[in-house]
């Protein structure tokens, strides 16, 4: 291929510069397997219909348990992560590292805000009732890891994931030179555009078509195949 | 190392499982150097007014080269490289492989539409003027990239850049398999959130905050600093 300044060309690299760093793991169970196995994945795209007649039944057939995030609001456990708490019971959020996050450094840094209120399952349950609650979320969470961690608001991306992965509302806080899994824009909606477009029209996210990835074997997949929808 | 089940190793792969697909630029400017340095990148949170005052000068300003874009609109450059063209001049494009996907398989494809007209810009432009022409390129990419390489819709992440890399309207699909550079929450926006956006509101692109990583040797991010926004 050649246009103007561009070419292309197929390279081999000699075997010294070509080192490449393998895993085994062994024994492995059937679950290690499966978390490698490329899994085939479909984007769904969701109208505000769909939501009340497709998911939203199955998210509640499922009665997902999110008592490990009761746990920590709680202060049952994980008490001694909690790196910032805003009590307040309507606006107030606890804010934790994340799992991922082993917090030796910086670059990948990764933190979770939960909030106090457990009403709002997902991004489909806000309205203008939230806003002081995400823009407080917004403005506390970036206060505090700047306090805690050194780290500006201009190098983090603030997000919500849908679908989420646990239906309890949670912001997701990640350094921006991080490519955390789950931040691309199938799945993630920047803080800041929830509430630009929540302050523009109130049923912004209850009337929206929504596009997500599902992975072949999640159940909602079937779900949006038998209605005909994939 | 070797932990419990877990051990790594350091492989070599044999030269024939290990081509490099290499894209040789020359003569390179020092936009183009920096374009591939590891740099640090700050999000800036730029309003409508901030596009007027800083971001649209400083682009005019630069008059950036998309003669290449020009070369392959006009078939003079990679014309045997087009997938599919809609030649129509309003609502018309070419499709064609990014440099980024070597056409081996389709977990990588990345396909790039390029519209024939030649007045916008970017995001930013984006009016209800505009929506015969983006429902088109969804439309008629989606189909074709059906057609040629067996992908179907919900197999594609379908977005554009802001701040795009050349201020030419183009629009990125991408296998949804692939973590592709750029898809992140960050810079990509979906076409079909683009599309429901300017159908809520003509104005949506023009009157909306949009946040975006700029490098840290970018002027335009000096720009943004000398207006004291970041």
């Amino acid at each position: 291929m050649s246009n103007d300044i561009y070419r292309t060309y197929q390279l081999q690299p000699p075997a010294h510069l070509n080192d490449i760093k393998t895993t085994v793991i062994c024994p492995a169970t059937e679950k290690h397997v499966k978390k490698y196995l490329l899994q085939e994945t479909y984007l769904v795209e969701e109208t505000g219909e769909d939501y009340r007649t497709i998911t939203l039944p199955y998210i509640q057939s499922q009665s997902f348990s999110v008592q490990w995030v009761y746990n920590i609001l709680e202060k049952k456990a994980e008490a001694e992560r909690i790196v910032y708490e805003d009590p307040d019971q309507d606006v107030g959020f606890v804010l934790l590292p994340d799992f991922k996050w082993d917090q030796k450094q910086l670059d990948n840094l990764y933190l979770i805000a939960i909030v106090h209120r457990r009403d709002i399952k997902s991004l489909r349950d806000l309205t203008d009732m939230h806003l002081l609650l995400l823009s407080n979320i917004r403005k506390k969470g970036e206060e505090n890891i700047l306090k805690r961690y050194g780290l500006a608001a201009s190098k983090l991306r603030v997000y919500l994931h849908y679908q989420p992965s646990y239906y309890h509302l949670h912001v997701h806080f990640t350094a921006l030179s991080y490519e955390a899994p789950g931040c691309g824009v199938e799945r993630a909606h920047l803080l800041s555009d929830v509430i630009q477009n929540i302050q523009m029209d109130s049923q912004y996210y209850q009337s929206r078509s929504l596009s997500f990835p599902l992975r072949a074997d999640d159940n909602l997949l079937s779900k949006f195949k038998e209605a005909g929808k994939l």
